[in-house]
């Protein structure tokens, strides 16, 4: 049994093509119905303003499977700690005996959900694009843009937040990082009306884009919502993509942007709408021609924790890496 | 962070009176309704004959709560592994962050099983008996019957097997233990129809008592089913009891004993069914006279993981003991 500290596991796993290559290759999974993948199991802990979410998938042929315990707790920031923390482990898929711990408090997810929000872009945005949008100012504000650098060039950024201090830091952050002009606007409308793609990175329980702002070529990935009273995109934003594609159908019409628009009749269940692993897998195209809007909505999925922890547990040991515990008895006991 | 290795969890917490206790408790806050419990997440891999089993319980007012795995990989008898293995976690219920992780492969798990059969004795079987049954030969027969020791005298333990080899061990061993007479009998039938308490804990997939074995004043718990697909009693079995208790009916309903009789149409959504829960909280009472047949349907509980780990960290601590980690980023992250 290993342990990885958030530490370690922050020092040698980046959000670089292995990792994003990883993740894709779970959705191609899903696609290829190579993997189990049971419901979220949510907590909800109201008196403290929390919730813990466990995922999980099991990908046939793999050694191992990940089991990811993530939270949020929005009460947090009052004591000056974040709100999401949280771990993976991983579970033999043979003996069903735990192999491996990461106590990475958020830090894989946060890459495996940057990468989910990359490979959308790879099959679904224009190839050439200029400007970049981001609702949001948070840290998957800043993975999901540095993601997009693994798979499109870009030359400007605009970021809104509710938080104008906040988005005037991650401007000056990012601009610093990425080395292109990152500036901060004054609403959500003016980053949609101005991007050739835009990530919207919220917590919102209303929708943070309207549907009058798109215009003909936008890629718009909604990463934020995962739960049934989360939304980002104005329902007739859904109806009008002319490609629709959802980490999972499942999750999405039950916690996602989906589900809003059934809710409000504006899309049948008889629409096509494609799952990304049938992009990864080339089951189908993604974008069609330059004029196609094109919307992702993502829920984040149990296959993408177990491929970045399989990932991450493979790097660690490669480098000799993370503390042994000799936990014998599970040998012995009858 | 701490982690607590099982050989030290197997060394200090053990089956005793303030371990049923914190586990009764549990149930009465099941029955109090200060409980949050999601419905149990499951993960079959079917390549290696294997599931994992993931269960979480909130209680109101508690500093943390657990999140329990455990998994049933059945083929690792050829590599001379026990099938079930697993951990638990705890989370602050306040901040959501990781604060301990106790690798217990399945002995708490055990011990918390074993207090829920106790627990159902003590509320539901005559107080004085003379013969304990048990069906089944494996750990948990062993430990339901040290429960039992603390709630109940009896001079005399009937178990029976589908392996001989292992039925006659169990005698030995247990005969030693216990200082009574426990003697391997040739059928689940002999210990039916001879002990005043039966205790089923086998993986049957087919009834292994038969209604018409019953007598008047029997107490049978059932603890095996977890799972549809499941049974250990006839449907008629429960059809008989005077009082039929579960632990949750919601589970019961959907992986115990209660569902196949459900499906068999033999008992009504009107009939009354109590939960442990209302016994261990007053609410109402257990066994109503000497002649009534009771039945308890266990399939385990989210809130006896969150009781039991609670129960063991306060006790490690106490004693100094666990491996404390640093995973500081956590309070560092933005």
């Amino acid at each position: 049994m290993y342990i990885f500290t958030e530490q370690e596991l922050k020092q040698h796993i980046s959000l670089n093509l292995d990792a994003l290559s990883v993740v894709e290759e779970g959705f191609s999974y899903l696609a290829e119905d190579k993997v189990t993948m049971p419901p979220i199991m949510r907590v909800d802990v109201h008196d403290h303003n929390g919730e813990v979410d466990v995922k999980t998938a099991y990908v046939e042929g793999k050694d191992m499977f990940a089991i990811k315990v993530s939270s949020g707790f929005f009460n947090n920031y009052q004591i000056g700690l974040p709100s999401g923390s949280g771990l993976m482990m991983l579970i033999s898929a043979k003996t069903g005996v735990p192999q491996a711990i990461l106590l990475d408090n958020g830090y894989l997810t946060d890459i495996r959900t940057a990468a989910a929000g990359a490979i959308a872009a790879k099959y679904l945005s224009r190839e050439k694009i200029q400007t970049v949008g981001v609702i949001g100012s948070g840290s998957q504000a800043r993975y999901q843009v540095k993601a997009l650098r693994l798979v499109r060039d870009f030359q400007e950024v605009l970021v809104y937040g509710r938080s104008v201090e906040r988005a005037t830091a991650y401007a000056e952050e990012m601009s610093a990082e990425l080395g292109i002009e990152v500036k901060a606007v004054e609403s959500a409308e003016a980053v949609v009306r101005n991007s050739d793609l835009v990530i919207t990175t919220t917590p919102a329980k209303e929708p943070v884009i309207k549907a009058e702002w798109l215009h003909p070529g936008i890629h718009i990935t909604a990463m934020g919502s995962d739960a049934e009273h989360k939304q980002e995109l104005e329902a007739e934003v859904l109806a009008q993509a002319g490609r629709l594609v959802c980490d999972t159908i499942a999750q999405c019409e039950r916690l996602g942007e989906l589900h809003h628009a059934y809710d409000r009749g504006l899309l049948s269940r008889e629409q096509p709408i494609v799952e990304l692993g049938e992009l990864t897998s080339q089951k189908t195209v993604g974008r069609q021609d330059e004029e196609q809007i094109t919307i992702c909505d993502l829920t984040g999925t149990g296959v993408q924790d177990t491929a970045i922890a399989l990932f991450a547990f493979q790097e660690m040991l490669k480098r000799g890496l993370g503390l042994e515990i000799e936990n014998k008895e599970a040998a012995l006991k009858n």
